[in-house]
């Protein structure tokens, strides 16, 4: 167990278009801001980035909305060209409330508007969707990454969420590469002997929680943190295993 | 916005006793490992040793469980009495399955077990319950620990909790003092200019999925964390402000 962690926000990358090279560009920025990469250390990436990065922009102008967007889209107040995006990403829809579509994503993940995303586009009238599959985004950089510098590390994808219960969005995993994503602390014992019987500590999702301590999603543009000096399980389990079956799902 | 960020497990704090004085406990811990307490440091305490602190253990062979305790007790496979105490902490049960009690506890909370701790007790059979109120706990503390030391500093306790759809646990936050809980970003402007709209950051909870990289309820036995580096806005808004009303939520 650690017991001192830094979390460092990488500056100076600048805004990620198609194609890009994003592994290189953050071994890039580390190395300018003198921190490098080192062994250990997990690199939290925006999933936004990474969407760029892979092009899933969609020009909404390009994009012919069918006849359940345009009547979701009058009742939620969206573009709907927009909501027809958002229903293409989606498997099924879990709730329409508020202007918010809840909806499980293709990928199996439940959150809100299935992770399209208006906001940090530069391209007028577009927006950007989550990775086709974020475990193997998370892998590819995370490879690359290890070329670059020698230096094996994690690396996990992160989307801000919205929750059940509790107001206020946080942030969470959605892909994940040489870390086990989840803490199977079950049979250890407690510091009075006792052993622990229903610990499974998700540690992705709280590191993507501690990395937007640094990241913001505005003005600041710091879309890639370092967590450095976090001791975690090197695993190639990817993050899709936090995401429960409907079976085992009791607010549905 | 920071870009640079600090996690300190403070070592050294004994097993907490009721009564015992904890900020100044953790005063001297961090006093004694080097780190001190600085201005705007904020203090990430686990709830069970808050709970110690204030006595809230109840030793079992003095609850009496009623027919309905006795009743689920069966069903999910638990001691009679511990299920009895879940009962008396709860305002309405939401949901019974596999061994878990999802209730909604007199703070207004909705977790497993009304947050009742069968971990974490020295005295044998025994159980911890959440403090009171945990917003005041966080106060009481801050303001101790700021005269103590003349630092300003925030309080948030922590809990570690299940959530809906995902699988594993983190923390997050059930009291605080001296800190905003959720950071409003509505109108900001993103890095294309484009006005955020639904961005409220749950800060607090954040911060305590942070602290839990280095806070461990098994062996390490670290209950407090500090963080250092992130900058926040002073306030006294309370945690309770997290829990959304039955009206907004989408997933009873």
């Amino acid at each position: 167990m650690s017991s001192n962690i830094e979390i460092i926000g990488i500056r100076g990358i600048p805004i990620i278009r198609p194609g890009d090279d994003l592994a290189s560009i953050i071994v890039e920025s580390a190395r300018n801001m003198g921190v490098g990469i080192k062994d250990g250390d997990i690199i939290v990436i925006t999933h936004v980035v990474v969407a760029r990065a892979e092009g899933k922009i969609i020009r909404l102008d390009e994009v012919e909305p069918s006849e359940l967007a345009r009547r979701i889209a009058e009742e939620v107040g969206k573009d709907p060209r927009h909501v027809e995006v958002i229903l293409r990403e989606s498997k099924s829809i879990l709730r329409i409330h508020n202007g918010i579509i809840i909806s499980r994503t293709k990928h199996g993940i439940i959150c809100a508007n299935a992770g399209v995303d208006a906001s940090n586009t530069s391209e007028n009238n577009s927006v950007v969707t989550l990775p086709d599959d974020p475990d193997l985004s998370a892998k590819k950089i995370r490879e690359r990454i290890e070329k670059l510098t020698g230096s094996q590390v994690a690396v996990i994808i992160s989307d801000t969420q919205g929750r059940p219960f509790r107001r206020g969005l946080i942030n969470v995993a959605i892909g994940c590469s040489g870390i086990q994503p989840l803490w199977d602390r079950r049979g250890e014992v407690d510091l009075f002997g006792r052993v622990l019987r229903s610990k499974i500590t998700c540690v992705v999702d709280e590191l993507c929680s501690a990395a937007e301590l640094v990241i913001g999603q505005a003005a600041e543009g710091i879309p890639v943190a370092i967590i450095r000096g976090y001791k975690y399980i090197r695993d190639d389990i990817p993050a899709s295993v936090i995401l429960r079956e409907k079976y085992e799902e009791l607010f549905i």
